[in-house]
């Protein structure tokens, strides 16, 4: 095949980490640390910048697909943590569209808010609710570009039906972010030639 | 493993219709066609929805990758056609920046304008200049949305550093979108469900 095969897959840490299929996390704060558990083994690990994100299926509280960035790794500028979270979601429910009939609510957890690409991805997506933890800006203070968002962005998102929840662990979340760039994490912003 | 790799393949027919490597696309027309062809054989071949985007090396003039819509036979929100040209070049130079040090400047090519995903997922590819074929209003008028973008969005591209040309062969593009949805072509926006 002259045309190579894109292929996206979770490291292999996460498979022992999230050993428990059966643990539920009932509130947002459980579900959000641990996204943010999985930003900070992504970075632990090396396999990736320091975001995690999840999709959680609100009618049992338990995780459905855990994502982490995997753009350094992957190769994939595309491969920011809530698009892998989505994609591994749509891969296990077999369909492009989470939001479709007779589906439970599912809801996008995020470590840090989405950048303008994951931003655009989210109503494709059929989530429900989106939960943030670090904001825009404490991606942006570590060099991070979360490129061009409209000014209010949530009102974009509610507006099509989807409820945006900020701040949630917003601290923690935003530890790992200057813990990275503290250790010399690489920004990976692209544009790096002239 | 309990989850899923993700993966995305272009369709066999892509591989014979770009039977030569070699080659070249001199005009923006020459490769705004050979995308829109792209975007009608995806039509025709069920493969998906009836956008085709490409990514160009402007230093030959030659294609990288192409790129299709999967949305529907992939079971991915995210597999629009730019993306796919997008991952399947970084796959190809085996890097996540496209406009890293040393390399030439590549071009997108879309059959019709971004939407909010794609405008977002720009910036990170690493692309120098951006060409559209149908606007993003000849997508919404057979039902597609296009998701909330800046109004000014070229301008936000344009600031970064991406050229954005647009309304090249625009009608030829849009008559493909026409033809799909006069066809009973499947509009699969996300959240179908209530």
């Amino acid at each position: 095949m002259r045309y190579p095969l894109v292929k996206l897959r979770l490291p292999d840490w996460i498979e022992e980490f999230l050993s428990d299929p059966d643990r539920d996390y009932p509130t947002e704060e459980d579900r959000m640390r641990l996204v943010i558990e999985l930003s900070w083994l992504n970075v632990e690990h090396g396999t990736g910048g320091p975001f995690g994100a999840g999709i959680f299926d609100l009618s049992t509280n338990r995780l459905l697909s855990p994502g982490v960035n995997l753009v350094t790794t992957a190769n994939l500028s595309t491969a920011h943590a809530e698009m892998v979270a989505i994609m591994v979601a749509q891969q296990i429910v077999g369909h492009f569209d989470l939001g479709g009939s007779g589906r439970p609510p599912y809801e996008l957890v995020a470590s840090t808010e989405p950048c303008a690409q994951c931003f655009g991805a989210t109503p494709w997506s059929g989530i429900r609710r989106l939960v943030c933890g670090a904001r825009d800006e404490d991606a942006r203070s570590i060099g991070f570009d979360e490129g061009p968002k409209m000014p209010d962005w949530p009102a974009a998102l509610e507006e099509r039906g989807i409820s945006v929840v900020r701040d949630v662990c917003r601290e923690e979340a935003a530890a790992v972010l200057q813990h990275y760039a503290a250790s010399g994490g690489m920004i990976y912003n692209a544009r790096q030639g002239d």
